[in-house]
């Protein structure tokens, strides 16, 4: 029996979220299946963190035990036949038993898309997040750059566990203009439950002028009762890579 | 009664094609059942051109006699709430009553979309086609740069009526580097049934060595039997813009 660490790239649209729930397809049980079918028996795979429903994944993490006998890319090509075309394994490389997705990661980096339009797009709309009035660029990416550090962003999410910490570090927060699109990026330790989703809904209606520019250096204090209500929706969300420590496994292969 | 000009967006991935058939989800059906609800009695609506199945399009033209005594604004919006999310009208002008979306034309612009791997992304497949081996952007640029002209594409495509004349102008045709993609882009006075896939496919196959460049230059002197099999698939094809004279409309609106 060894441990693999599995790098998972895919579409959220038509997935009820990463986690397994009964009657519900979900890319946690949709690669268990597959995984099933080549002979793994576990009760679970690992990984390193959900994603909400129709949010998408270019690097998510998952880890596997299985005795398997043949080569890493040989197991890799075993899975991808039994995967729908939604999701694949990017990649698959053999890791020491005590590599866990979620406790040895020390990273997590999460892109958001979303555009500027006063009518729908039916060939944007899949990754991206439809905005109107536009926040200007210069605008956000000052809003970005008060993320950076460590807050507690108690405002913007609720911790896996009930009364847990909310203090979180954020590495890197900018926004970029990319065709037609403006992407958000953050890299930070660790994220709190639907965080990503509500530090974009904070910068957009900052930069859409219906929320002033101290609101959120106000609510990164944590000086909150409950986090804010509103979300920016999962559609724009990917989980780009999650990044490990060179000795169990180095970050997963970012695919665009 | 007067005619408008309304220029279409869809994703093509869950439509039977553009044109109208029976038990059929078409692009053409869907929309002419939403200009019936806001009624509309026409027999048929107009189009510049039907896209295959599969295929998607920015700025797909129709034309629709209707009458209409509030706003071309108004109509549009009339209209998207009765549109399903994967196809849009972009814009609504209203044109003098001879204008055809088709024969008023003087051009149509059209892009595909590739990426090199060796395994799935379901995050570009949706709209670009997965190749590998790879092709060199070099050897693309120079083979498009062949197209470019007066042409007989009996080797690329049919025309619209059998035995019809197979002779096209191609004003531009290139390859450029996209944030992972290569984008070919072709605007020519009109094009065959199925004329771009087929020149995507040689290209693709000149690149990766299957076929020698001078197999081109001939294919393009019409010394043919019959079109080549061969055709990239369609989800990676948008029908960009369709180009006019300025009095008749001027050119669709292009989107990304």
């Amino acid at each position: 029996m060894a441990r693999y660490k599995l790098t998972l790239a895919y579409d959220g649209t038509g997935f009820s979220g990463y986690q397994r729930q009964a009657n519900c397809r979900t890319v946690q049980g949709i690669v268990e299946n597959a995984l099933q079918r080549i002979g793994w028996s576990g009760r679970s795979t690992l990984s390193a963190g959900r994603t909400d429903a129709g949010v998408h994944a270019s690097g998510q993490v998952i880890g596997v035990d299985l005795d398997w006998y043949h080569s890493a890319d040989e197991l890799q090509r075993a899975i991808n036949t039994n995967l729908p075309p939604d999701v694949v394994v990017r990649s698959v490389i053999p890791v020491p038993d005590d590599f866990h997705p979620r406790y040895s990661a020390q990273a997590r980096c999460y892109r958001y898309r979303l555009f500027y339009d006063d009518t729908r797009n039916p060939l944007r709309e899949r990754y991206a997040w439809r905005v109107w009035p536009a926040a200007s660029l210069s605008t956000l990416q000052e809003l970005a750059s008060y993320l950076i550090g460590i807050h507690d962003f108690m405002a913007f999410g609720t911790p896996p566990k009930k009364g847990g910490i909310t203090i979180r570090e954020i590495f890197q927060a900018n926004w970029q203009y990319d065709l037609g699109e403006l992407v958000f990026e953050i890299v930070g330790n660790a994220f709190l439950y639907h965080m990503v989703r509500r530090l974009v809904s904070v910068q957009v209606e900052i930069g859409q002028g219906k929320r002033l520019p101290e609101n959120l250096t106000h609510l990164l204090k944590g000086e909150v009762d409950s986090p804010i209500e509103r979300l920016a929706p999962a559609h724009g969300l990917t989980l780009v890579k999650v990044i490990y420590p060179p000795v169990s496994g180095g970050s997963s292969d970012e695919i665009e």
